[in-house]
């Protein structure tokens, strides 16, 4: 929200340079930054103290160089989501300072150090080792957010002991994020465990009647968990993001 | 399998008053019994020395008795599956030795001793109360075919203490049916705690995006545990059956 | 989890009673309440010192009557969800001490003083006036376990300027539920407008193409905006209780 | 409709060259244009004064030449849509008169001069930078049946100021043409801000539970603005052509 | 809009009784009409000179009457849709002045004369006998906001002869409204007779594969005439709305 | 077709009486008969010298006898499909020459001889009992339009010696009408036991993952047995019709 | 069928050779044909006098050589089916006496005189050009079943006057195929013009909600027409097997 | 299970060393097994005495080497399921030792002698070849586990005495797993047929409304024989794991 330009319209109208007609339909526009030849897209975070994310899929290297110039130039942190490998290597050859995290397929910049803004710590439990690169974007994430996280991975229902074995872990978080595709049980399980909210996040990952994450999402929709919330399938990011803020004060 | 026809036919062959040709012809016809005014439903186990089974579900008290008083007069058991309450009441009227399962469901007629034929335990688990049902009619099913029961009610993974309390009971088992709606997660939790086959029933239970059974059914499908099969939506008797064959020697 | 249980079998096993072998298995297993004939649902929060919750669909005024009436001995407070006026009507008459909440359609127990747990505010949000009992659920649930509401119902984005008109009830609560049916656009909205977590409710409000609430689930799962996360259609309960514990300290 | 063939039948007919019953089957036969070896595609509109549109998916660059030459020897105007780049390039080496407008994947022949048939203007909006292609589609389309486009790129719900900020263009239009990928949320929110007809196209822009531009169709047929009409996932021609239909006197 | 609120805060604004702050939050809101216990549902048009329009659906009759009483009091005309006749009855006798269309299954309120606002003709056609009364809700919808209309009904595509039998009144219309339900290709045939918008509406008519309405719908979305745009199934209200706005000049 | 109206249309034509422009626009339309209140439902065959079919789902007794009074008088054959038992029998009281056939729920009113049109046989098969009333809506119907009928009921797959003890019933049939609810698989058998086409109609029984008929219809369509063609769930009457095609010379 | 082995059998149970039991086990089993190391797959019709079928997807050209050989030493006629063009020409290097069809993507090879089986004639229509390869693979199909064919391409229900141009092709033929994606409505339409049976074949020509056919197979399935059935998705050979099946005598 | 940990911790609590209260949250704790970087994937029985089970899916040849590598360490036997031809290939270069399966797309490694622990035979059925894949993961995977296999390929439900020919084969066998795509009949059929249980594998075989195996799943769900399970579409592993554990004793 532009605030400068606001208040100059309202000094333009208290001057009588503006009709009241002409205020109400001003008043109702306010803009918003725009690049020279590729806007930011829809998936952000644009909040005030937060770091910008651009969404890499579907962005060519020479785009994301683009915008993540602007943004570098601003001074903020950057976050740079499903970036391939070779894209995330050209990016990086033209500004060496992004940070390249290849299991979570993003790229950071950290140009203001990162306060600790969650009181908590967010636990990121995998119930395979393929859903670790959706727990990984989630975690990058949140840490980029200022928070402080454990990581659990390949602790599926199949094994429930190995489950129990993390107990003080799981407990002990503030916030939990918790990655499963085939059918999706982990939450559940992992919800009767603790008094905390647990973001659950479907994968795409299973074969045949997994329907590409569809079984898993709808297996945590119907948890009988009721601290159980769900994101869409693969969204590391958006669980990451909605952990932190879950987790600020 | 109407073997003394068969037999008939050819003794015919060899007696030359049947050629060979109306014989190869023939030979692929076997009769099967057929009542006065109403056959037997296909959803049944026509097998010899088991019992006869009815589907109770559309149709008439009538209907039943008069099926039901067919295969009395041959003699074997009988088990009359989704039976409604008053439809079950008038056909005992009619037949009081029929004994009425409510929870179930079903109605049974014992005449011949049932022989232990399961040499090992069958363990019928439920996530929720309103499993219950379902896993009678798997229950009750498996102990007209000689099986012997345990039954462990109300055990969801939402909880997961509960279940463990009860590890002894399922890893004394010989086969499993674990019965579950919602997230439908309970068989794989289940399936990783045994080294035995677990037979996976869905129901109907939930709201939402439950679609009526589907979630769970899809989840059991994806089961992490290998050991997990998995019978339609709702289908007590079917699970009940498969147990008892897998319990046999 | 029974305590006492558990002590007096470590006690044993120290005593030499309980070898350890027999300690491992039995240790796994923690007894629960018990009821007469009818187990609690599991839809429901079993955790210390908060309410308990029971399911009241598919169960009769008798059976409520019958658990309620345990839990009221218990001195605890309780819910229970899903309950239809009749039947309401009838468990009051048994129970005086239940209120009744007909637009949210539950039961309330107040035996101890509700603590002011959460530290913020909870605005419950609807798009359209249908969707006000699934909103009422989440709200009375939420004030149940001790937490501050804001409602603002019928604010759906074909009227945003509507929404606007309540923007600073929605920047001041520290987490939102937002109830919408049709289309599911709501939360994207109002995502936009806030920067704290939103839980999204779909309802099953709508017709034709809506498929009783799916086109709202995705919708919701599809937003644009990081900060939702979203629960099973019409699932107040849930979204009240997942509310609570993000607003808890 | 082939009037000359018409009449000459009427007329043979008139001689009594043609008996009724001859004339009555052959007078439902209208002859149609044919090309050498490939007919132009049902993806169309033949109207009179209209220009031609061949749908170059699955065509190759041969044979979308040898039908653009046929049209280009009839003088009227002509739109090539789908083409992929390269396709592109070497149709136009082979006619030079067609443009290429690679960000909406169509080609043009202008041959004629296009009449300003529209009376207003239709402004065409997209929720993400990722939609512009198909809203370029039907831009272009639009255009080319001799209307005025307004374009209002990349304004989502998630940030409904930046909406707001545009709302003179919004309302200045005669018709709208919405396009959205994931929730698809946009055509709701528009149409709630404007008195005119909204076409929404859904895009088949999201990943996971978006399942390829089902969830931002079922949003659009669920809108609560009941200005919005629907087309099919990705069809940016038939919204920049109904559009332009409605936009006629 | 309340633009009376607006001025007088922008009046208090420029007296100085008004911060800039204060101002700017406020002018975000602009009040709505709210009624002492029901809001008027968001299946509405509340633009300024058109009727309003209550979604009688869900609604008692006493909710209905109240409502329409104080859109009665300020002197506009009424719109009350899917009424199911008891209701109707009930309400017509609470409040004479409005008019029952059974077959459209809504009340109207007719207080002002309606202006003929649309220019043209729309036209309402139905496949079948069975698509009529959703047919006859768009219809009656039209005629309330001031259009001629020209009913075609009965005219599917079986049967294409019946079709050509009425070209002269296709091609006269403005704007068409095709209701059809089964496989929906009526829609696709009259969008290949005429060169004007067809707004297509699917009807849950049909059993087994026509899945509510659903096979209809998709056959529109897929229509090979591109003057075809589509509506939620069975949204005749919509149908009318959009197409008196499409022929509004 | 109304061929006096088309002949008298030529005629004024070859008089001069009519323009060619006029003659044209006019022959396209040809009138249809049509009922004092209530058209023939699009659920029909209006072919010379074939019975007029009424669809009697959704009308009332009433409607009925009207339809089927202004039949008779035309002194044709009538078939009604889909009526229930307690409409049946107010129609009959109407008409007594209607005569009711209760399991396929179809009344006939036979009033010129049924010439033998089929020269073979149709024979109709059904996997279960609860089929048989869509299999005796398709015999009803192939009986009335003059074909000579075989019933084969209640031989599904699970019992294939029962289908195979009828393999000379199902060789000697022209065509082939292969009715079955759950999995569907029957007409596949069928299909590789004849070489004649066999016309497959799945029916809405079963439960669970049966989905009302989906399970039975995707299996039918996916049949490896390539003589199956399939048409839509509990369609009866469209497979004694199309059968009868198929059957005629 | 193995008619020597059979009879050869009863011969050794009529010598006594084999007892009774055994041959009531034998005669159930009947070899078939096997191939040295790949066996013909289940879309084939194996009757006596007809032609051989081999499904050449996901074989491999030196797969389909072999099994072609096999079936040319034995003196038939063959046919196979979804031949990609690459390996239709490696193929053809083998075995010259094939024939390619390279539009119906099949290769035929013609060793006996192929006899007019076929009574009438067979009419292939389709909707647009993209239709014609299944269309094509119905054609080439059915001419090798002895038919004579009519084809009648790119005459979709848009353009119904194109249609209506060709009625006397439709009505002289004795069966139909009709070929559509998108919409799937021109089986309806020709349905309604000809009094013979249709068989529709739904293809995954379209994009969005087209579904990769479903939308044009749904609207199939609830055609209007009671003439039509239907097939699967993209089944030309399925389509022209079984009209060549009715065309029989 | 890591049972000397355990016992540890038993010993320090019988010492003292350890509080009740630590001993209770330790004891829930059970290491598992961890490779150095790459954990094996939850696809997998660990249970004592069986081999080792990694899914090669999604795995390169290093990682699925140096997983091999510690389980050959290790003694036991190994099955990797999943693995293309070339990683095989890679993977045998750096482990001769182990077995490719080129059918069955595994690897196996044979350290211990295999006990035969089934006490009966596994027949594996396929209803074609395009089915066999799927059929030899689980024929090794069985024999890995110790089974006698019997293998009966191609015997679809289109030529039912086919199947019927190897009547004895089905018959002798003490549990089955039935492999079929497309409509998926054949577990029905072979149900039918034998009084053992039948383990029903859907496959992806097939095309247009098969969808992957659904329709096939489907079928498998609705089998009206009762001795039918089912596992996840092209599940062979799971299909020949549960059958081993069904045949032991």
């Amino acid at each position: 929200m532009n605030r400068p330009l606001l208040n100059e319209l309202l000094e333009r109208f208290q001057r009588g340079e503006l009709s009241q007609d002409e205020l109400v339909e001003q008043l109702a526009r306010m803009p918003f930054r725009e690049f020279p030849d590729a806007r930011v897209d829809t998936h952000r975070a644009l909040w005030q103290g937060l770091p910008e994310v651009v969404l890499g899929e579907g962005k060519t290297a020479e785009q994301i160089v683009r915008i993540a110039r602007t943004l570098q130039a601003e001074g903020g942190n950057v976050l740079v989501t499903r970036v391939q490998p070779e894209v995330a290597a050209q990016v990086r050859g033209a500004i060496p300072a992004l940070v390249h995290h290849p299991e979570a397929r993003v790229l950071t910049l950290r140009q203001e150090p990162v306060a600790p803004t969650g009181h908590g710590t967010i636990a990121v439990v995998t119930a395979g080792t393929a859903d670790i690169p959706v727990a990984e974007e989630a975690a990058v994430t949140a840490e980029l957010y200022g928070n402080k996280l454990e990581r659990l991975y390949d602790v599926g229902v199949a094994g429930v002991h190995r489950l129990l074995a993390s107990l003080d872990v799981l407990r002990s978080a503030r916030v939990l994020i918790v990655v499963a595709g085939m059918e999706g049980a982990l939450p559940s399980v992992v919800g009767g465990l603790v008094e905390r909210p647990v973001v659950a996040v479907p994968t795409s990952v299973g074969y045949g009647a997994s329907f590409q994450g569809i079984a898993a999402l709808l297996g945590m929709l119907n948890s009988c968990s009721p601290n159980v919330t769900v994101v869409n399938i693969d969204n590391g990011f958006g669980a990451g993001f909605v952990a932190s803020l879950i987790n600020r004060e």
